[in-house]
């Protein structure tokens, strides 16, 4: 996470400022419901709330505390002793740091999840749009880069939009996994703290109660979240990987909107290079590997260690900063991203009609031409054209053998464009509902 | 994949006999419904079913014919009509060799989780049985390695069910995620092939229906149901690491089934190794592994290139094959774990009673004394226990600081084992749904 | 490792068979070391050097003993005995089963290195053929995939032979990462066996003595081993990538070999596909995957335990046979590449000239224009030949501001092509010492 | 990278301020061998390195212009132009931002392997010093956390002391392959500089040429670094983890430091916990992440696209601020750690002499004992002992098949301690060059 690559939303979630807060609202909480239960007195919870809500938590001050104690949450208790008066000795009876440090990072992550889905809207609001738009351009299917047979710009979309879908659903899953809370205590048998105090914070804090916790909430569902969010960096790889092919020299079918005054390169004045596409790229690259440690940090040792502490408070902020920053450039790009189908159907007309090559060699079959046959046919007409030595439509009516199934005007109903288009809207409608 | 870490009903799933087999069902589920279409002939696609049902398919001779053809579906049709006759010509009309590939390949891994959930029934069951064996067996919850607080056996095993429980959902929602047919043609547009037939064949197989394709199923879905093994993987590694330090010599609280005839080392003939959940942590490391190169695969050119089809031929069988493997093998160390109660007794009580200082510290606090002065009293009558220096209860009563705010008898009491396991029945209950 | 992606010299440093004779060597040069320090009879150690080398292990029944003793080198060692008789017992005096595993690890890692060394010499000899073959076969340069200015294709290929060139090297570093034998006994204290008898078998195997083993040879070797094929597959990648890119259909510059016979696609006859160098890409994913457990297994527990064992039962045969087959693969890509000259020069005029404004840029530098300024008039010229409206040297002709400081003579000498490759000379001589 | 996990030395070389600096000398050189060729006037150049060096160059201006011409270098040309005056245009001549980038990266990247080299030797005095001071301290060698047979303390340091020693080496090397330097311009031809400015400004930074460049330094050599530092942090992890072990209650043979004033827990005030090895084992997986992304940063796009340089911006500092705060952690770790030799005696005396058991499995082999019969012997008696039920010397004296070929001298010789040390001063030659 690096500010060039950060958006202040998301950055202010992981800010100390922000973290105290939560702490500071777990712990008050949690000293609200052992009121109720008579655990503590009530005016003592009333003061904790009244005094912490108005306080500024001095940051500085706590990391001073923390340099001498060496424990962050003595250090920030210690401070809110100082803020609260001797009410604090009713803070954080029977819990344990982890209590507040994996409820607080749950409650990070939910709210970083939060603003991932505002940005999955938004992205898949912009391909929409982009893909009725150009729901009928035609453009060259590729396989291989190879050009294979005629697809529209608005499929090309609609994919992503289904695969963007599913990373939504992928990510109200993975927001499911770490929404849990857990106020257990030092080896979570609420030996100290009864379970209806986890089970109070917990519906405050709009989460579930974890289950069985061992000091720490179990970090297989944290691994389960960064995961996830692999897969959706992946995905946004794909796109851009789309759109930076779509803008090479040769193929220029689209192109990352390009702002005045932006240079696309110190040394070559011409150039205009889909950067925003090739950072996603990378920025995948980074999201992905996050996936990694995080895995590690399931086994921990017995009820816990802390082996995972570190690496949480870097990718932590770092996948979720960075997954936003993406997912907002992308949808940046998709919303202002120049098309061009003269550009699309120049490409689509460049192979000489090879693209319907299919077309001929299931005709030939249904002329009752064996398979291996047709095949044979169908591809000795085609190597010319593909060394530029002729076109395919009039090599194949020149062909003797294929002349004998199929009629000129036969041939020439092969190289309808219209047919490959027949099933866009049952496409879109499988994708978007509408069509 | 190696022979030694796979069980043979996984196996087989991956063989080329299974393989073709599958690949078969398509191209005739495909054929019949074109039938029903009326674009075959029905007496077509009876002929296909009848002599390809009756058929073994010889991979050696489809292997030869690949080796010329350089292609596998077409020398898979071509051995098929070699088998089928004339009206082999029906077949594939308008699919493309992906329709066959991708929807295989989600049907093998439909099968294999199923496998892979069967394995997790069985996991779950024996953890449970062993819980609620050992639902009161105390023993010491430990964190960072070091004794907490008292815990009992049964709640670790809890815990472990819990995480296996989860674990389960997950591959639910992965089996969910590939379970999906796509039969679209050659860039997915279904230009050759009406939308009815991909419906009838993902009917007839139990899946869902790819709602846009282009050629390929597309890759995000392998990837989430790759990394998802790979969390399954992490919580296989956090058990058998369990296993691993209960079974050090120092601790000894519980140790894999040692046959008869079994040796340990070829050095030390006394030795009893944890061999198995050593050999789990490196199946964990393998599966998990592979989650990066699935991730990898997503960003395919366009519609699609071919570069994820030799990370799957490797990880389609390496992952499930090892994880079926791991999730069986760790039920039969859970099955069989030997318990040693008296031991885990003895380490409880090992540390002289230095367990229960929060007790003590909580119990000095509901008295009146600062949390600070709380801890420094607790953590100096600590302090020499933890050296072997003395016994943390004598210590306490000689503390006339102590002493002063708590009698004999109140210290006493915070000595109590039972005090930490009154809230078992309830976590239990959160996990089993009964105590 | 699956056989389609294997290559039988690599497989067989793998095989049982040639697993047992590397046991057997060890072994019987530990005899002939224990012997010539008196420790064992002389006779005895010919015995088991006669005996055993004319011996075909049975592996089969190695297997059927060690499922009853469930150790495989104590299966191996009561195999060996029944082929050598009572003098079996002079055999692994004073060793740990490790000795014998891990050396012979180490040498399968060597001699399959020394296999890969030589892949990669003959991989260096194709590229450095074809890089001298095009050295001055002028071709667009490009970042970003959008031209930028000439290259030669020989350029293109130095960079890959100087890329491959460090390749070797770290290969060779990697090597001697590995090369080393333990034979220090149960946990490598030499109690049993005197430090002599390893320096012997360490120079009879042709390795290096481990300085200190603890039962296992240390793993960060190993890691370090894997680490390195991990880059070298990334390496392959790269050109692969390469390769992908300049046969898409737009570019169309080189192209893989395509045999008579061949198909492309079952569907679409006219497809020629890039799908070995699609192939390579997926192959390095899987080989760098490999190096991520191979460094998770650095940490073994105390002196060691066994959870590498299972890790490097599957990447030694996997990392090396896969890489094996692509460096492979990717030399015969190389030495059979279609090159089309004709369509380098095709691309190179695309961009009516904009490859060319780099120079107007400094020209006009030169000339005293500040570079702000120069960069605005070239740019303002450069946009409209992008979208194809008019060619760059006439614009820049027509353009007063351009002209005041350029003639027309001095405009067109900036847009000849050998001006760029006046230095490839210079950087052949850098790469292959010649050029 | 995060203030907590950071050292200011190593974050300040990734300063903006550094950066800059650095960008102006490559530029500054750059600009000197212009003037010595004569392409620039010398007095240009003096004035560059004049201003310049004077200058402090604005970050928060040249973010401000970034901002406006979205390109870094153009925007840092613009500033220095601002600070330099007219003869700034003669600066970056014939140059591409590349050159600027991928030099200044490769400086970068050498000062802090400069800084992780010296971390690296402070950690090797440190282990050096206590390995000889515990060079002969008995204790226990664990095999799969299990008991094996006795060690020293200064042996398991002089096997870390061996891997870090590698580790330095492999740093080394890592070095080399990212100290290159490369001013080739806008696709690495030279077109518009001189080969010999390359040359020059290498010399002056210390950097060798890099053989063949494309705009880009080829990013093998990244992926190489990064790799290595991947296997350097798993070295870490390894000691982290054997001082985690040795700390567990149960063991307790060696602890961390623990300072007047620290906490270990908030709720347990006895707690002492391993918290800078646990820290240091997740430290360890996030450098081992940062591996992956630089492998997959090698295959960039023809001559070079941007996908790499977001990984950089973030792994670069990573990665190297966190293994030097790793390395150092480490080193104040062993450099305190606190050794208990008295309880790795107790440790050493728990199984009741059954450590000794290959060297009564080894005599009675001498004996003319079959292995297997003595394999058979030794564990029958060493089973009981192991449950508990006895003393390992007192059952082998007792069991009359052992008796018949050990007398009881000769089986008490075989639990001398003395035996398995014999050997430590040749280890520790081979690893220090002196005992």
């Amino acid at each position: 996470m690096i500010p060039r690559y950060s958006r202040p939303e998301m950055t202010a979630i992981w800010s100390p400022e922000a973290k105290f807060r939560i702490w500071f609202e777990i712990e008050a909480h949690a000293t609200s419901a052992l009121a109720e239960l008579g655990v503590v007195p009530k005016e003592a919870a009333a003061i904790v709330w009244d005094k912490g809500s108005k306080a500024v938590f001095d940051v500085a001050r706590i990391d001073e505390i923390e340099r001498e104690v060496k424990h962050d949450v003595i250090a920030f208790l210690t401070h809110l002793a100082e803020i609260v008066g001797p009410e604090a000795r009713f803070v954080h009876q029977g819990m344990t740091s982890s209590d507040v440090l994996d409820t607080c990072f749950n409650v990070q992550l939910v709210r970083a999840t939060d603003l991932l889905l505002a940005d999955m809207d938004a992205l898949l609001a912009a391909i929409r749009r982009r893909a009725f738009e150009h729901k009928m351009t035609p453009t060259i299917g590729r396989s291989h880069g190879i050009h294979a047979e005629p697809v529209t710009f608005g499929l090309k979309l609609a994919q992503a939009y289904a695969e963007f879908d599913r990373c939504r659903e992928r990510l109200v899953n993975a927001r499911r996994e770490i929404a849990t809370c857990a106020i257990s205590g030092a080896v979570g048998t609420f030996a100290n703290i009864d379970p209806r105090v986890e089970e109070y914070v917990a519906e405050k804090l709009g989460l579930a109660v974890e289950p069985v916790s061992t000091q720490v909430i179990p970090r297989d569902r944290h691994a389960m979240y960064f995961a996830t969010l692999g897969v959706v960096a992946s995905s946004i790889e794909r796109l851009a990987t789309e759109v930076r092919h779509l803008q090479r020299s040769e193929v220029y079918e689209a192109e990352e909107f390009f702002s005045e005054g932006q240079k696309g390169s110190s040394a070559m004045p011409h150039k205009r290079n889909p950067v925003l596409t090739e950072n996603l790229t990378g920025l995948a690259r980074m999201v992905r590997a996050y996936a990694m440690p995080a895995m590690e940090n399931v086994a921990l040792w017995h009820e816990r260690d802390i082996s995972h502490s570190s690496v949480e408070r870097m990718i932590g902020p770092d996948a979720t900063v960075t997954l936003d920053f993406a997912l907002a450039r992308l949808t940046g790009v998709v919303d202002k991203l120049l098309i061009y189908p003269e550009n699309m159907q120049k490409n689509l007309d460049r192979l000489g009609g090879l693209v319907h090559s299919q077309r001929v060699l299931l005709a030939l079959t249904q002329k009752g031409v064996s398979r291996e046959d047709a095949y044979r046919l169908v591809q000795r007409n085609a190597m010319p054209v593909w060394r530029g030595e002729g076109d395919f439509l009039s090599l194949l009516k020149a062909d003797p053998e294929v002349n004998k199934h199929l009629s000129d005007a036969e041939l020439e109903e092969k190289f309808d464009l219209g047919y490959h288009l027949k099933h866009v809207d049952t496409i879109f409608r499988r994708v978007f509902g509408e069509a």
